[in-house]
């Protein structure tokens, strides 16, 4: 999702006239990527003129379980064929029960979260902003705190705990009651962890508005692949812990199995107050959404957030069937596990090939920085003449991200692999 | 959407246990209506224990053309069938290609109007954000004019133009950059049209901040069905022209042909610079929304403004099929404003039947005030007994709304309004 | 203190060069008034050359007992010839001790007012601050209602709550927290008092921020002599008792006998919560301000405002010496509304032999209304080559405003209003 | 200016009944030193039972010339006796004719210093608001860098940047638009200066909002007398540089000779972009305030910021003949740089007998830091009590901060920290 600043085309001459001459300027991908894509298939997708593309973007990680995977095809097809209910705001439907209940069973029981679920509405900035409302009303306080290069949406309250500086500028408006703390390992390891952020908290006179929450990812997709330490989220929770402060974890984009677990956050041991989770929950690429919090944090009074598409009933019916299918036993996550570390493997070696570039990422969000970022943009533009689709990502869109779908085969990772190296070493070259 | 104040029940008995042990307090309409909704088709659904309901809801106005609609259903499934492309963010696709020409030829060609398209998420929150955020950054200004009792969304930019105090009170900071003026007939016509705003607006000393644009509805579902007259909105572009301040028409419920014409303002002849659509767009209860905005006011860089769900192909598909089956003749105009005055004229005569209740309302929105708000929560509690849906909407939910599908066929009205009827004699007795 | 908008100059050819090389553009009386000062007396001024200026400016209001009053002059110059001490921050000092008590016996006591005293920093902005401060404190809301055209100072917490335009936009960032209503008349009597101001607080969908405290000054000084009514401000203090709202009276420049009675309120039989004063508190020009409230407001921790200049004790001398002068008895307030009655028929002359020009104002703050506001300007200017001092106020500068020292004698009132008249005359002619 | 929250004291039993029963309980020296004061002089007060106070507080900084000056104090009278024009907003008059010249003359020549000066009004936080709202205009950025325990001022802008929680409280609402910095050796030296600073300016996806301006204060008075290196604030106004951000120095308690030279920021040889003075500047402990800045930067309309008491003569007026007094040569600084050394030797003679104190300061703002907090408190006590005026600071109160007159005699200075000495060592033992 980051801006395609350094991949500078002259134009879509392959893209209908109707894109350039009535979608907004705003548009993105379809400036990086000038193809008109028709069919898609778990991890392919194929263009109106049948060009193939193997895709390790897979809707910014929207997309674990594959475009149209057949397994929640069936159901979704079923459930519209037989004229089941489709929108119905926050009323209880068919579809809702069982996702609910398979939510409970499969994901909170066993991970002995006392959670509490709240539909708020079905993209990943509106549960941010359902979290950090929820947080301030909790508290009573106002200020939130950031993390450098963090992402976590467009909406005012979403985009005011954003890093992006022409993200931020597209507010029109000062975005405040957010500071922004430096994300594990800013400095290279030299800084301890914390040493600024408590001093200021524990310091009276540090003029810093006492926090009602914190807002992390675990690893941050959008900002460059950012990965924390475990021992440092422990630490950033032990530390909101002791001085009463939310710990609220956005696992948008690294939840539903991204990093290996079901929840990024699992690794490291903690219990987040809050949890966001969007992007792979409906399994399907549908919007969805859910804002997940402690028990006791549940003070909401009925009706005072609300939303249009909180009931999305296909996404709640290929929600329960991705839950079903691929979070009954531990094996998905062995699979991803063992994927991402294939990935990694091969990563290590593209860069042990290439000074300035280092491979970087957890379980299957795996990338490479590069130095100069303008090689980063170039690969990825030369990738895509080649078949596949990767997208930059970092401040200055310095890291190629990789986001392939869970269920790629280890032969289609591995061929993806091989054409992002052949189109780095031609832009190096 | 209203928050069910006046209607208290002991619980949720019929609900499966889920929804009480595991859904957030903040769920709202399951706790009026508690049933498990099952089955759905045009005007009518169908919970699991096969009771009926005739919905004059339609998903708060996100289902114009009905539930599950065959004319758009058949498509959808095919598209999905076919394993076309269902996530894609702001790719090009085949579905997103046929829907922007449509939207051109059959919607904004022939009304004259040179618009951009945005896809700004696909949710009515997301749109007023990006309206809100693109005025503010054409203009340079902060400062929004909204109305009482308006209501625009949950998101903090959309909160902070939005009415309702107890949503506001959801924040949990203080809500600033908004200042509310008297929507039209606010005095009940004894005041001047505008006569506080301009008066404010062109005296240097008011204190009044100098807005970047006024968001208006041109008639206010949420706020209690309060209509403005198109004088009142054509005085409003004017006020706004003569000033340089932008005029965003938020046509997210009225849009769609709910009161007649495709958008709500037509009727009064005005152009706004930013328009908001979502709920009715897909047709099918899909999320999707839009931003529309004069060609010059695309100031966006590319990726300023971006989101998971902007690509949401299988709306695009329904969305595209019901622009081509509604509108591209009169003849559904037409006939929502036969219906319109069908159900205002059974209305009238309800009200007159019953003192402190006055009819109101536009096209195919249409309701009873009441006078005694508690009135109105109970009818409408008798009515979902005797198998009616109709909420309750206003300050004080004072409103009874009506917002059946505009495909509700004049047998099917007149069987609710029967309902409606009696629960009101019911109740008043 | 407005903005000389309407006299431009060619500059300051008559003052030492140091005015234009060294002091800042924001200087602003010495270009209307050219002239270097040098002594003063009563309501004379005299410049270096030894021309003499009728003074109905009186420090905008700061020297209600005129410039250098020999009756405060002397235990002022004995305080400080006996090294007494000058500056003690808020220590005790036999000088506060002797106010405080003044203040209390010939103030407070004889109006019933059960207020505490807080000496906030010495000027009005200060005052105000501390004002709106403690309203915030002890109601924990954050929303001020202001008036159009108020004006209560220029640090932020002020300047948020002043009507002027050109100030606001000193701020350099956008003022919230504020919403400016109408202030009595400001619709010529078209409109009924308080209706949008009842109507949007008690409308819980109004989307209004329930306001900490309402701040008002009963006559606009600076906003052009707009005067409310006595049943306007009853009104308005019903109001905000009824609703549990703070009402704050800025009396910084209308208090101190201005208009009569030592409080312009008390002419209404209000008591407000909180009141400011400022300007000719002290007696002598010199700095010093006061903050009052109820006794139950007085929630302030020790020291949680503070300031060095609050211990201005040649100030506290002379206000205590002002007050046993002038406070004791009902002679002052009698002959102050006499003076004014007696400035009040000569302007309603002045204005009846030019049309467009209407008199206004209260006790001994009067003016003229001019409908072309650069007719006042040069009126100004032109009586200023004449030999009086008067300032323009009001949005466009379109109001002559007299404030001269209340001990003006009736002679010199006569004689400053004829120069008055002929500087109208000469400039319409 | 701390808050006596180490000093609890049974009421003010010395003090007259009207200081608990009129006075706001916010009044805070009144309580640590319940006597009533009465004469002064030079380094020495006297309360109203004949008991002397040897006085190293001097108005927070207020009196560096000492208690009623006789040097200052001949002409204020003559001024006085002569019905020279006290009061005057920002006329010209021959008082402030003297002190431009004389200031331009001594002050601002002889460094180099091609500033304009503005009157603010008259006391510090006038000055700092002022600062604020020139930076924002000039730059169109909003936000400000401020450091940790920085103390600026109560009023809104100067609030929002000061560290004090206490303080900050006393707003009552959130304060925004403000970051605080760790001030230097915040970490104990351990960690690079300005390596987060530089970091998050530099990084475009650090969520930090750009900064108008850094605003600092060379030692931090209020803060805990910490010191920053001349190193680094050369380092700080660097950075500024490079990065087009203004640098504020707030020199209102450091500034006026109390470090040595006239501004504090000379040593380290930086020129900043805006200056602010105050306390010290009149001489004579009477209310005045300047904001000085780059010619460039006088971006102000006439009238933007104005204020009554901008035109306070008997202040122009001490302030001149101190400018002349004491800044015509060198020998001022010398003496001041000796008596600092002095005091210095003789604090560190002080914590080298006591285990967790240490001495701290620069110039004659000089103290010691206590790792007990209560011990600080309780020695100042007991110091009061030995006839010794010395204040606590710090966030915690921990630091005994000594400002004495830069004229106390080498014997007096002597005499107070045999006094402290032994309010020490009876304290601790």
């Amino acid at each position: 999702m980051s801006t395609p600043a350094t991949i500078v085309r002259p134009g879509e001459p392959d893209l209908p006239a109707v894109y350039s001459s009535v979608e907004s300027e705003v548009r993105s991908y379809c400036r990086n990527w000038p193809a008109t894509m028709a069919h898609a298939q778990g991890s392919w997708v194929t263009d109106v003129s049948g060009r193939r593309y193997l895709d390790f973007f897979a809707g910014a990680g929207a997309l674990n379980y594959g475009h149209n995977n057949p397994i929640l095809k069936q159901p979704l097809l079923d459930y519209l064929s037989s004229d089941m209910i489709v929108h119905s705001l926050d009323m209880a439907t068919e579809a809702k029960t069982r996702f609910l209940e398979t939510f409970e069973r499969l994901i909170l029981r066993p991970r002995g979260l006392d959670y509490k679920v709240q539909f708020p509405g079905p993209t990943g900035a509106n549960t941010v902003e359902a979290a950090l409302k929820l947080a301030r009303k909790v508290t009573g306080r106002e200020s939130i705190i950031s993390f450098t290069n963090a992402f976590h949406g467009m909406t005012l309250g979403a985009l005011s705990v954003t890093g992006n500086s022409m993200k931020r500028a597209g507010a029109g408006i000062p975005l405040v009651h957010a500071t922004p703390m430096p994300y594990d390992n800013y400095f290279g390891g030299v800084t301890e962890d914390f040493h600024w952020f408590e001093r200021v908290l524990d310091d009276s006179g540090s003029g810093l508005n006492r926090p009602a929450a914190v807002i992390v990812e675990t690893v941050q997709g959008e900002g460059g692949l950012n990965v924390a330490r475990v021992e440092w989220l422990r630490g950033l929770a032990e530390l909101c812990q002791r001085r009463e402060i939310l710990l609220i974890v956005d696992d948008v984009q690294m939840g539903c199995g991204r990093t290996g677990p079901f929840f990024s956050f699992e690794e490291a041991g903690i219990v987040p107050d809050i949890v966001t989770l969007s992007k792979s929950i409906s399994g399907y690429g549908l919007p969805m959404a859910l804002t997940l919090f402690r028990r006791q944090l549940d003070v909401w009074t009925p009706g005072e957030h609300n939303g249009t598409f909180r009931g999305h009933n296909p996404a709640f019916v290929t929600a329960a069937k991705a839950l079903e299918t691929y979070w009954e036993t531990e094996t998905f996550v062995e699979d991803t596990l063992a994927k991402g570390r294939r990935v990694r493997e091969r990563l290590v070696g593209i860069a042990g090939n290439h000074p300035g570039v280092t491979a970087r990422g957890r379980g299957m969000a795996q990338g490479l920085k590069f130095e100069d970022a303008a090689v980063a943009g170039a690969a990825a533009g030369a990738a895509f003449e080649r078949g596949l689709l990767v997208e930059t990502s970092g401040p200055a869109d310095e890291v190629i991200k990789l986001l392939p779908p869970l269920t790629t085969s280890e032969e289609d990772l591995d061929s993806g692999i091989d054409i992002l190296a052949e189109a780095i070493a031609v832009t190096v070259a």
